[in-house]
């Protein structure tokens, strides 16, 4: 297997991977002009389907990629037939770019957008236990976070200083204000108060994110969308990052200062992995 | 031809436009984790071919790329021979991407970077005589613009808002500030002296950018690295831009606001651009 899927869907048709090529000339390639999605399937069925997809309707409505998400989640089913990976829980990625033209910045008139997915089975734990380090790192990338595509030098880069720092994730600082992670966004409590992000063009609005606040305000935990000073990390209670292959894990220690002595999650923490356990047992 | 290049040189391989395809796994498609030049023929021999290949050597340095340019040269060459334009005025398009593995978003270990280059007659005219119409738009690229990176989004984006304004280039502000535009970068003139903005993370240095500097050096004009506030626009005499494919190009009006009255090129502008035709000319 050496870390790739079985088959890969491509523009409707299923391959083995060695075999899933696309032209040089795919705007994908040249310009990293693409959106992409992960999504998960948890007990025989996909984790928020609907947020999934919605989200990449409307990032590719950002770039302009005329493309209608509704027959995917057939063609989704159909790989997940031949993959062999109905009952098992999966990782499913979708990426589609704007398509096959001579290379030129603006985009082109008439170009039929690629369209690539794969299914491969990927174990998510009950509750995410590992109590994981991050270090901080300056964001520099774009200003249109918001946007998940695949012109993604900037995380890549980012991520790769974590993983040197011997680290899970870099927390990202841009002008004094923590906004997200790498690949996952970051929460903090202080008094019981959980703090994030808000959403809007530095932060990427993850469906995790979105669950955790939905879930903060079913339990009563008092929820605010305030971002956190990188001078305030210290006097945090708690830390925690979401995603969706990464659920709800909590930071133990960022850069060298640790945060929970004896315990290496905290309360507010523990009851939305709990909570969360729930929602993915329900579907 | 359909705007494609006869032939594509692809790791070693010289094939159809057509037949140019790569893994869906390269990670120039999943994450536009590469780098990439353009550079021109003229008069039958490579423009600064020296200045564009080591700025390519330097990029892929920056961002941990292992890939030793210095066989591409004969390989751009036997290229051109099997593209038959050996003679011709020529554009010279080279990309070199990390290289194919499962997609994580840290560098993987070992990878064999991917080369992808292609020759396409392109004609230069000996001076640009276009008198071009930019916008002004906000600059939310990322903040390392010094790597030439096929992470291009952002740049597609504003280069396709400029053509939706009927504009040739999109001039970008950053924090009030001139930094450069889509695929060129800015030059202005006021009382006899040249304001670019200085070569930092937040513009690529541009070969031709890099000529014109040394040209006014070589003419006596004073030349100033220093940014250029978006409010001062309309104090300033000329504006010109530079690119490998542009040269020099003047612009006679920057949003609704014309900058000469009667002659659409000012007079250092004019000074440069025939000391770069003599320039080419010596090539």
């Amino acid at each position: 297997m050496n870390g790739y899927p079985k088959k890969v869907y491509l523009n409707g048709k299923i391959l083995d991977h060695k075999d899933a090529k696309i032209s040089v000339f795919d705007r994908g390639f040249i310009f990293g002009d693409g959106i992409y999605e992960v999504m998960t399937q948890v007990n025989g069925d996909f984790f928020y389907a609907d947020a999934h997809l919605e989200r990449l309707s409307d990032c590719l409505q950002k770039v302009n990629i005329d493309f209608d998400v509704n027959s995917l989640l057939n063609d989704i089913k159909r790989l997940r037939k031949v993959s062999d990976l109905e009952f098992k829980d999966c990782l499913v990625y979708i990426q589609v770019t704007r398509g096959i033209a001579p290379r030129k910045h603006a985009y082109p008139k008439e170009v039929t957008p690629t369209v690539m997915m794969y299914i491969m089975p990927f174990e998510l734990p009950e509750i995410n236990q590992k109590h994981i380090k991050a270090v901080t790192t300056l964001d520099y990338r774009w200003g249109r976070c918001d946007i998940k595509m695949t012109s993604l030098l900037g995380n890549v880069m980012v991520n790769e200083y974590a993983m040197k720092h011997g680290a899970y994730e870099a927390i990202l600082i841009r002008e004094g204000i923590i906004t997200e992670a790498s690949h996952c966004n970051v929460f903090f409590t202080k008094n019981n108060i959980v703090y994030t992000h808000p959403s809007n063009n530095f932060i990427l609005d993850g469906i995790t994110r979105q669950i955790v606040i939905q879930l903060c305000h079913d339990l009563g935990i008092e929820i605010r969308q305030e971002a956190v000073k990188e001078q305030d990390i210290f006097l945090m209670d708690e830390v925690f990052l979401t995603g969706t292959t990464t659920q709800i894990v909590s930071v133990q220690q960022i850069n060298e200062y640790s945060f929970y002595k004896g315990n290496n999650t905290g309360p507010i923490t523990k009851k939305l992995q709990e909570a969360f356990l729930a929602l993915k047992k329900q579907k």
